[in-house]
């Protein structure tokens, strides 16, 4: 066995390429079946085995910068960087992280979780080398998928003008999560079902010989389009139009041919884009067949079969919103769907496959998905924009001035917000509240559980005075009874899920839960707590406020989005905006850093989001009121 | 005179093509002279005074939609839809509108301020006209330099894919506002000058006869450049390979060249792209030679000499900002400038003059210039990233994700801070505070004067423990005294620029001023307060408030952002995060509302941020505490 051997990737450069083909092996056997335990994202990671060991073999980690476009690919990259022995520990709390992580290596240089950021962060690793003089290499590995991604471009864009040295390789699997859709993905489609782009050069240049010369008044337009075929010949005219050396198309499996280009690149005197055409899942069976199935897998499998291990409980709040979608879709023909790349991951499969011509996926591409959504609702449509919190954050000036300036009705429907788990810190659905609260016109929801869900869903749809968003958790429902019939809730109301008196805590989503169990335990102490479901986050409910500080009830919000600019925020602006200036109120969200991988229990842990530390809030509050009674006694 | 009796677009269908260039010359004569008085985007609207009169020439608005990408080129639009007697009021408060308004007229579909939505919009129209059965047209008209943004991008990617049928005129001008940068203006630059592309066709065809019959081995080959060429000899091959048809270059002045075109991209079954070649300023002598400096013009000038009348008063802290650049930036190497392509409204021509190579223009492209500067930071370098508040907005998620997670060094000059005055509620710099105070680890000041700018500036580069933002309005500086010698201010320190006793306000920025107003009136009225230039907005000065809460202050928060989630909440959540209850803080800021356009001093009037309410919001103060303390006794 090499590979245990691999410490560092510089070892790569005394091996030749059938040692390299075998350790290719050894890297593919040890990934399928550590993540059979661990789970982690597979399929991309069999797919740039030989992409990564070309690219270790080639240039110089860390001298040489490697910048992987969404860091969930740099599995082989880890393992070649001696991070092997850590892969029990993978995307769990405390352990590896499943994206390229700074604090890991001095070889992972740049982090990301969110797509497409790879290019402008080689074009500046480019331009800070050149400025300080230096000259290593900055390599740039982005996906078919992010380059949908409106940023990519944009970096194309300014990398192709100023002509530094760089290299991007663009690995190309035809698919991003999902399907990949779009202009761009149809012409590397051509490109790579194209032979005649295959053949040999030197075909074309005999036969441009065999082209009798021809004179008169046609010379010139003869003579320019020899040139030009010349040119034509070449795949990937697209990037060469924007600035770029293209080359390729190269099978990113044959490490011969990989290296060749790779060393080919480098000789370049500017930026070239290379090619490369990979499978996803590439040598495990049931991952090739079925690479979007096996794209992030969060459960362990069996290594023979390939068959998943259920996870066990209630289904998701995912689900429960696409099944709630198609039965809105049916009695409302207005109803669209538009998902950034994320049909799957939003629900999505069985509204698209019922209404196909009102389901659009529009790659990755968040900024354009909430425009367009604007533009349908003005149009007379009641567009669904079903998007990741964390992902939904590229398109907040689209929100502002696109949607809510339009007062359009848009419809959000905001999954895995708050903590997400093992995906970590990039990933986290804990801003929205805090970057939409501010913007007019928008009215922001989250239910209590899987039913109200529901219903939020249809007063979204009977909402027809701009944009309402609901906003749910990555997490298995409640299992609370439903109802049939769907009604909407009145806008800006809360309800009170417990009576109490003289402490009420404020929650919304899954902290209700926490909320409810908190008075629960309190009570045996003696303290009796309201519960309330803040299930507006955007009106608050005034007058169940006023009410509340008029006699007396110390509160506390309970929210699991970052602390400040969030509800909390909201209901203390609420009563100074009141010039109510007695009124009690404590906050517990989440402190002001970045949160990372863990399980959910482990990452509200780590914040203070328990049974115990919101008892010991509450407890505070009764100490603080006890103090200000005594204080106010001892006055008198 | 034709120009003063249209009153209807359709009104344009009965006139002949010489009468449609009569009315060019009495539209442009219409607007040199009104904006002489008024200001305004005079050179991108005598740019498309054909483009615009084709369109309504050959379509039928409001049935057919026209979308213009920024709405500042569509002057010539609201002449030719009725109108032109409101031009007197253009820009002005009440009046009418610098950009697309959908409340003034029915021909007003999509509203825009910032760049590159309007190819979403089309798409969500077209979808949205499908869907519902129906037929009209879907016309999107966007610059060169708009193209640039990655969201158009996005959407040529999804239009291209999907096939509906929509016309995009691409309005190339060879310029955004300031000279236009990037792969893809290379890109229109080489179809405009190689005059090959304008040969007929025909010509192609007749050469390709010429070619005798290849056979054997190679004729495949032969046959495939054949097919191949005929393809080649098209122009804009980039946007036919992203499944555009590709029409031009066509002269955007030329109406019969114009119409023609126009009637030609209708009859195309799936998306087009006309490329019109315009010339900004077209038709007035001074704006065509500087295009730059009459891209927005605001003061009035003489229509003769194009001499501007110069605005009186201090100079702007734009340019400020940009001398105390060179001032650093001679200082320290590692200073490199970052503009979205706004080096002229910036102030930082001067900056690039004397260090070109420190200079990055990326275009219209805010997100890729918020990585850059991520990645340049990551390298060792202090990139400033110089963006108006505004436009900001659009690299949220990369603030987020890239710099702030990366705890990345960057530097921010927040211009346009606040108020923003005639370009309106598309453009107001009232967010920036709300959408990043509940990022981690950034620190965000605001100074309340010019000197105080060049401190911070200082603060900020010698800062080097993540990213630092100095925020200044559009507005004149105040014309205190400068220091030379410019010294770090400690972070998280505000400073009280006027002791008083009982009441305090908060302020930042031009507030200050504000503050000190209001404290030198209500001194009359024997009522003491003292003003605190709250300096740094994030983080706070928790010494000074917790002195304020101890000293039995009553505090009043005053900033010209939105009241929602802004600095009034981050004090109010300190108070409530260090359990002190019993703070009195009253809010002034922002209503939950846009703000439309109108001059700064009438967009404070109207949010009643003014001397007078301020005063009243003390008083209110003062009445509230007399109460309470007569409550108190009459308890005791």
């Amino acid at each position: 066995m090499l590979l245990p051997n691999i410490k560092h990737p510089k070892q790569l450069m005394n091996l030749s390429v059938n040692e390299l083909e075998d350790l290719a092996v050894q890297i593919r056997n040890f990934l399928i079946e550590k993540l059979s335990v661990t789970g982690g994202h597979l399929a991309p990671n069999l797919g740039v085995v030989e992409l990564t060991l070309a690219l270790h073999y080639c240039f110089d980690s860390p001298r040489d910068k490697m910048i992987f476009d969404v860091g969930h690919q740099a599995y082989v990259h880890k393992i070649l960087t001696g991070r092997m022995d850590q892969f029990d520990t993978l995307r769990k709390y405390k352990g590896l992280c499943g994206f390229v992580k700074r604090s890991e290596s001095e070889h992972d240089v740049w982090e990301a979780g969110h797509s497409s950021t790879s290019l402008s962060a080689a074009m500046g690793m480019a331009m800070a080398r050149d400025l300080k003089g230096e000259n290593n290499r900055v390599i740039a590995m982005i996906g078919d998928g992010a380059l949908t991604g409106g940023m990519a471009f944009e970096a194309l864009n300014h990398i192709g003008h100023e002509q530094k040295k760089l290299i991007v390789i663009l690995n190309d699997n035809e698919m991003s999560i999902a399907p990949n859709v779009g202009a761009m993905h149809n012409y590397l489609s051509k490109i790579r079902s194209d032979r005649f782009y295959l053949r040999a050069k030197d075909e074309v240049e005999m036969v441009l010989k065999k082209i009798p010369a021809i004179g008169g008044k046609l010379a010139k337009t003869a003579e320019k389009m020899k040139d030009s075929l010349k040119y034509m010949m070449v795949p990937g005219v697209l990037f060469e139009e924007l600035g770029f050396t293209y080359l390729g198309p190269v099978d990113g499996h044959d490490l011969n041919k990989l290296i060749d280009t790779l060393n080919q690149a480098d000789n370049v005197d500017g930026p070239v884009l290379v090619h490369a055409v990979t499978t996803k899942g590439k040598g495990y069976r049931p991952a090739e067949s079925d690479s979007h199935k096996w794209h992030g897998v969060s459960t362990p499998y069996k290594i023979e079969s390939g068959q998943m291990l259920k996870a066990v409980g209630n289904p998701m709040y995912t689900e429960v919103f696409g099944q709630t979608l198609i039965e809105l879709g049916e009695q409302d023909k207005r109803i669209v769907a538009v998902t950034p790349a994320m049909p799957g991951g939003s629900g999505l499969i069985p509204f698209s496959k019922k209404f196909p011509d009102r389901m659009i996926d529009v790659g990755i591409a968040e900024q354009h998905a909430a425009t367009l959504c604007a533009a349908l609702a003005m149009e007379g449509m009641k567009p669904v924009f079903a998007v990741y919190s964390t992902f939904m954050q590229r398109a907040y000036d689209q929100i502002v001035h696109d949607i809510c300036r339009h007062n359009a009705n848009v419809m959000f429907a905001i999954d895995r917000a708050g903590f997400v788990g093992a995906d970590g810190e990039t990933h986290q659905g804990v801003y929205d509240v805090a970057f939409m609260r501010h913007i007019p016109n928008i009215v922001i929801m989250m239910p209590k559980d899987e039913n109200e869900l529901r219903h939020m869903m249809k007063t979204a749809l009977d909402y027809n005075e701009g944009p309402i968003a609901y906003r749910y958790p990555r997490n298995n429902v409640r299992g609370v009874p439903m109802d049939t019939e769907l009604v909407p809730i009145p806008i800006g109301t809360w309800e009170i899920v417990r009576p109490g008196e003289g402490y009420a805590i404020l929650a919304s989503g899954p902290m209700v839960q926490l909320a409810e169990e908190t008075a629960e335990q309190l009570k045996r102490e003696g303290i009796s707590v309201e519960v309330v479901n803040a299930r507006f986050i955007k009106p608050l409910d005034g007058e169940m406020l006023k009410n509340l500080a008029e006699t007396g009830t110390s509160m506390l919000v309970l929210e699991e989005v970052s602390q400040a600019g969030s509800m909390g925020s909201a209901v203390l602006e609420y009563f100074a905006e009141q010039g109510i200036h007695d009124a009690v109120v404590s906050l517990m969200g989440i402190e002001d850093r970045f949160i990372e991988h863990g399980s959910i229990p482990q990452q509200r842990e780590e914040v203070g989001l328990t049974l115990e530390s919101v008892c010991q809030e509450i407890r505070k509050l009764k100490t603080a009121r006890t103090a200000e009674l005594g204080k106010r006694s001892f006055m008198s």
